[in-house]
């Protein structure tokens, strides 16, 4: 295998991450999260977001999602996401696992709009049927999209009149901050809740949730314990968002993986091949013809993303903080040698 | 602050782990634990548990009990454990979070034996009450007790009379193998499912859940994602169980954590400080004047156990992987100042 | 108000129930349905059904979904419905509150069929993604529709190669008896679990709840008291299905208001009313001006089923054990009279 | 079979709910509780609670435990009850089965106190343990005896000082309101939420969930059809209550049921059988030799309550609406010529 351009997540962690790991190896920090990092990286976010926002560090996105949204809604609430939302598809029912009704929404470019949300409102009318009551967006998108300020603006202003939480799922926050006109401080100010992704940006592990609504926050502790999501040594899920949310460095993995992956794109242009999905951040959709794949597979990895059309197969690549042009030069190399 | 006796879990990993981490970093792995990393791991433990159980390895102690635990109960499936259970008390309900009594049973020294469980299950006898289905113990116990062989022998032989389940959480197992008769393969050879504690025990997070009754294997992955447990890259949770598991480090930690204890304990007698309960692992209680504590706390933490009685507060001191000789004897001498 | 037309549950019970409740009001009998009334209603319907089926009496629609599908599916395991399905749209998200993923499949007439659920069935691929595991299906249809004994074949027989189960929803099984060639007996050979409705059909309330495959029926009363269907007086759940299931009143009902859906669709259609779908069982549904319905609710009841499209509403009639030509004659003279 | 003392529900109903039955079977009701039958009995109810609660008609005891506590607890609270609390040993862990950790106290009387409460507050802490947020008792309790006004008024101070709910099941609710001090006003004003039991005193279902506190009552009905609770034919669960709350019918039963106890209470003891415990209410707890059950059981139903311990078993005999002194005279000449 030469590289890996199957997701971004296959590398243990950024350079920095390590050696802060490493410069802390002879401390004893209290556990559950009260320790000094966890505090540092709390007030790292918070400058960035402007928010007096509460902030948790959890092992992973399912669980973050999980507990995001079954501890604010009520038994009878439902979240609204698009059909390839990733709670609705590659969570394996973990939200109605804990009780609450996921309403999916056809939408053709994996984004949610307020035509399409407001359709789905004015057809829950009375008792008889759960109440929606959270909004569930993710930024990046799962096809490679992103939102715009002025998007998340009109989620936010329909949410706010309609009494629905805003909740927006981070797990690529990176590429979205580097390519969207959405700042950190906008996330606190227009969602209610959102994580921070660091799972897929460079860290071991972890995400940030930040609770924007004070209704929310309350013994939010309680719900994190409760819904298994509390980590003994909390610190080392505090770490790398010590590291990342210092300075530019999180925003500049997200800038890297988008260059990475627009260069991809051009170069696979150039070639010729036929995109399934148009995409500006760090996943790049494209139909390959099948009989390349086997032999393709031998030295790249790369993810069959649907089941083939004519002969041709949607492929994803993902480029990652570590991607570098060398890779990439050579994963055209063999593609344009195969075709 | 010169030495923290608080817990087994404020270092960020044993050195051999962090060795392994920085060997690693410039691989790329598959993600979900289908990477080779995992494999060894998995390897390594079946050498040891001389059995062909499924292992998974999961991110800390609540979630693997939740997961262990509601995966294989029934809606109406209650599991056994003692009062002073970590799933009856330091869990926030997160067994019955998904569903399932906890019937508590209650015990002098924090170990369940046939006779208590007899009880219980006469009692239950019909529908209208839950039907209790597994025997849940850990070794070493909250109190710093821990099983013999004929003790668990005798258990596991009555969980199988009576069709329950018997499963193990070894949060502090490494402990509990230094001290106890009871061998890995024996952990195997007599539940249906226990844990290998990684938290507690040198590694930065992390615990290996294994499957030895294959009638609960089915599907095992399906019940991780559901229950949020599903860690992205799989290889950061198994990393530190390929070098735990890699001769007898594992069960050497716990040697040393139970000599820094015997240790400790034999100062602490010296000193005619009046012990809360027996214990020859890792934790260690005794009662302690309050007017001490404070000046203590300036130079040492500790647990506050339970309430003060006549004006002695129970403490915990926990020894770990790190705990040396002159740690204590910096804390036996503060002491001895003090009283 | 002359009639209500709003729905099939709008007079306590059939006379014969009542009769039959008279007659027993000097009895005493045990709790919790071991009483001789449920003795003699589950001998009634295991002489229809051919089959030695577990039968329970639960209180009414909702529960007996709720029971049913969360008793034998496991965490992680999902049912498939039509968009229309009452368990996907009307029940207020039940059976996600009690864990289970509802995987809904668009469908232009109410009704499932194989060609649909195989795309779905393939769509699920691994653990990632819930595990589809029970197709659920109502006779009639939420829209008037009905099920032929070769739909039910060809389910059925998906259904087992696939391993999954078949649950079908009776709440209207009386009309389906009495128009579609698919008998009592059927409904055991080919569905695991099925409900006979009650509460439709001429009961104060209750459905009866067949369990026929074997691997189900263990334990089955725990379940029902855990998800809070257990009835302390049973007698009164099973003795309307002592006096339904007594010879042929349940099918008569069925026929009863099937040729009282008959006769009102006839006479609208002499009125030239657009019908909103085809419907030849006990529910009619016709397109009516908005202009009218204020007018005509004065004198009788029914229920506006969806949103009015150019200046038409959709309107939904329901016959019922008691409708009499008398009060359809009323009706259609009252429609005849607005238009 | 003479006459059955097993239960206070073994009779159809009370014969001025039948005659109600039988004087509406010509009406068609809307449904859901929307009909003039549940306004009555909510108004009826209202005049004797003095109180603008919401009053909402549920199927059994079960469930209405169930909806009432699932649905105001956030998953991580916690419900406090004694440990013969019918929710603690007779629901099959239906409360767990919604989330939520149940915490039993041992009480030697079946009822709980302040100060026993007290202790188990103290000891939850923080976010590491559940958070107790309600109280649940029951009037009558599981063992007969019943709470006098003082101690509702301390469990209400002690509550509202704690910021805990409080609950009380009125499965037998008759019998307390006829020999406690407490009036169906006080139960509005002291508790949180409490239930009037239907089941148990004449009606042949039904109990009708009293919401006291404002904060508790909003979009009660999403609750009750989420968990299952909502009836078709409302009417049919509230018409009970148009009886059994018009006058003093309800409360007579009540006295009725105790004045029967007292009676049988009296013969038994002139008869020097030995009492297992203390009640006025109406169920009677004795001892009776092991050897005449067998005989006894053949013309009178009872409940064996415990094992038996030298040679005698602890027997419930339960008296009902419909008990009379024929069949007490009855009873004790049989034990007598057996004894």
């Amino acid at each position: 295998m030469i590289y890996s351009f199957k997701n971004d997540y296959s590398k243990i962690c950024h350079k920095d991450v390590l050696n802060k790991l490493i410069e802390c190896m002879n401390e004893q920090n209290v556990g559950y999260g009260e320790d000094i990092h966890t505090l540092n990286a709390i007030n790292l976010i918070k400058n960035k977001i402007k928010h007096n926002s509460d902030i948790y560090f959890l092992a992973g996105g399912t669980i973050t999602n999980m507990i995001a949204i079954s501890s604010v809604l009520k038994p009878y609430e439902a979240v609204i996401c698009c059909d390839t939302g990733h709670i609705n598809v590659h969570e394996t029912g973990a939200i109605e696992g804990q009780g609450h009704k996921v309403i999916s929404i056809k939408s053709n470019d994996g984004k949610l709009n307020v035509d399409l949300i407001d359709e789905v409102i004015k057809k829950h009318i009375d008792h008889h049927m759960v109440k929606p009551k959270m909004i569930y967006i993710s930024n990046t998108t799962e096809l490679g999209g992103y939102y715009k300020l002025k998007e998340l603006e009109e989620l936010s202003k329909y949410s706010k009149e309609h009494d629905l939480y805003l909740y927006l799922d981070g797990a690529r926050l990176a590429s979205a901050l580097a390519i969207s006109d959405i700042d950190y401080s906008d996330y606190s100010r227009l969602t209610d809740m959102f994580y921070i992704g660091g799972t897929k940006n460079g860290s071991y592990f972890g995400e940030a949730l930040i609770i924007n609504n004070d209704s929310l926050k309350k013994e939010f502790n309680y719900n994190i314990k409760h819904f298994g999501g509390m980590i003994a040594k909390g610190f080392v899920t505090s770490i790398p968002f010590e590291v990342l949310m210092d300075g530019d460095l999180y925003i500049n993995i997200g800038k890297h993986q988008n260059d990475m992956a627009k260069y991809l794109t051009d170069e696979l242009k150039k070639l010729n091949i036929k995109f399934y999905s148009e995409s500006e951040t760090n996943q790049v959709f494209v139909y390959l013809k099948n009989n390349i794949l086997n032999e393709l597979n031998k030295d790249f990895l790369f993810e069959e993303w649907d089941k083939d059309i004519n002969g041709f197969t949607p492929i994803r690549f993902v480029t990652s903080f570590d991607t570098e042009k060398k890779h990439i030069d050579l994963l055209i190399k063999r593609i344009s040698e195969l075709l």
